[in-house]
């Protein structure tokens, strides 16, 4: 679109005025499990079947499945009696909790955490600091005891991270050759997913991920097998 | 991008995650008034200029405004001492309070209401209703007794339908020819933007908004002047 028609009708304007739409339709989605109840049955499913697998009102799914089909999320075959809706290959790739590119724990802390802090921006601007204040009540002075102010919710932050690098942590390591470097420190190196592209990407590397130490024990507990003898961790 | 690229890394699941963000920088950057700022001062201002004027932080102000150039609807200029900010004339044209085409208050309304509704969005398709009651506290079995539930916030949407209707309004009104209708009414009218784009394109017509007494009632007071002779309400 060229700038005389944004000029004569503001596409671009209404475009970004939709995007938190778009935003919490793909995050909703993935909340109640739509691409994952369709990759598990393994067949086109109604809204109707949908919403009852998933045990959501019928309209309500309906008008998702059609916003999901509109930002082709999902596809949909129309027969005679019904419409059948089926992931997408993207989605069955990015949006599934299961896939190795799942972008799933990301997006539910992006929609649960991240979109109510925005929500506040205007303050954030005024006063110069994140928002766990008002949308959460905790004290926002240090940012990482608002973050992990909860072990669930450090849990979130960490495997959301974990989504990200598992899409971008193998450009990341990519850009410059480390290959002559065997001991690499990751500093906040959380759930290790980036350690473990590091360590893929240069067999020859050990990673030390330095983080603070419950961030550490819960790093070893739940996402760095003990088996994984090329990555260990310093607490500090 | 084509969808292999897609696959390979999924460009449109990002856009659509950081779509809420960019929603609210630009609804932001209206409500503490950045593009009225810019157009009133007539010249390009500095980050410290603009959030001396706005009453914000600096280096909150700095990002905002930045984040406002990648989205093109700021320019800034580099010096050798510092950058100068400006509109774009898409900004000036539909971003600013005083614009005709100004669509400061919808943003303002999904901003501050539908963006808040839409947190809940989950909840909304599990129930299959609104959800005022959980963001506002409002019960939501009356969809305009939830919208309306002020006179503040039925004038905030009344303010901004009426920024819709004057983009597209025209649009709508054209799509057939209505020239051989000369009585109009305009159901749920609301502040009357649409009425004032129906005569103004068919000169012969006489519009009639129908819509709640209150309703009719700010929309006398606020947007339709009594020199709008071709202009009538009736209560409902």
């Amino acid at each position: 679109m060229g700038s005389t028609e944004d000029l004569d009708y503001p596409q671009i304007i209404v475009q970004y005025s939709n995007g938190f739409l778009i935003s919490k339709v793909m995050f909703t989605a993935c909340e109640l499990g739509v691409f994952d109840l369709l990759l598990e049955s393994g067949e086109p499913l109604s809204s109707d079947a949908i919403a009852a697998c998933l045990g959501t009102s019928t309209m309500g799914m309906k008008r998702l499945l059609d916003a999901c089909v509109g930002l082709k999320l999902l596809a949909v075959e129309m027969t005679q009696e019904r419409a059948l809706y089926r992931n997408t290959e993207i989605s069955s790739i990015y949006l599934t909790k299961s896939s190795p590119k799942s972008q799933y724990h990301i997006m539910m802390y992006y929609s649960n955490t991240v979109y109510l802090c925005w929500q506040y921006l205007a303050d954030a601007v005024r006063e110069g600091r994140n928002q766990y204040e008002r949308a959460f009540g905790v004290s926002s002075r240090d940012p990482f005891g608002a973050m992990y102010r909860s072990d669930e919710e450090m849990l979130k932050f960490m495997a959301g991270q974990n989504s990200v690098w598992s899409i971008c942590g193998r450009d990341v390591l990519a850009a410059f050759d480390l290959s002559p470097f065997t001991q690499i420190y990751d500093l906040g190196g959380g759930g290790g997913a980036l350690a473990q592209e590091c360590v893929s990407l240069y067999p020859n590397s050990t990673v030390t991920i330095y983080d603070l130490p419950k961030v550490v024990q819960v790093a070893r507990e739940q996402f760095v097998s003990p088996e994984e003898r090329q990555i260990s961790f310093h607490e500090g």
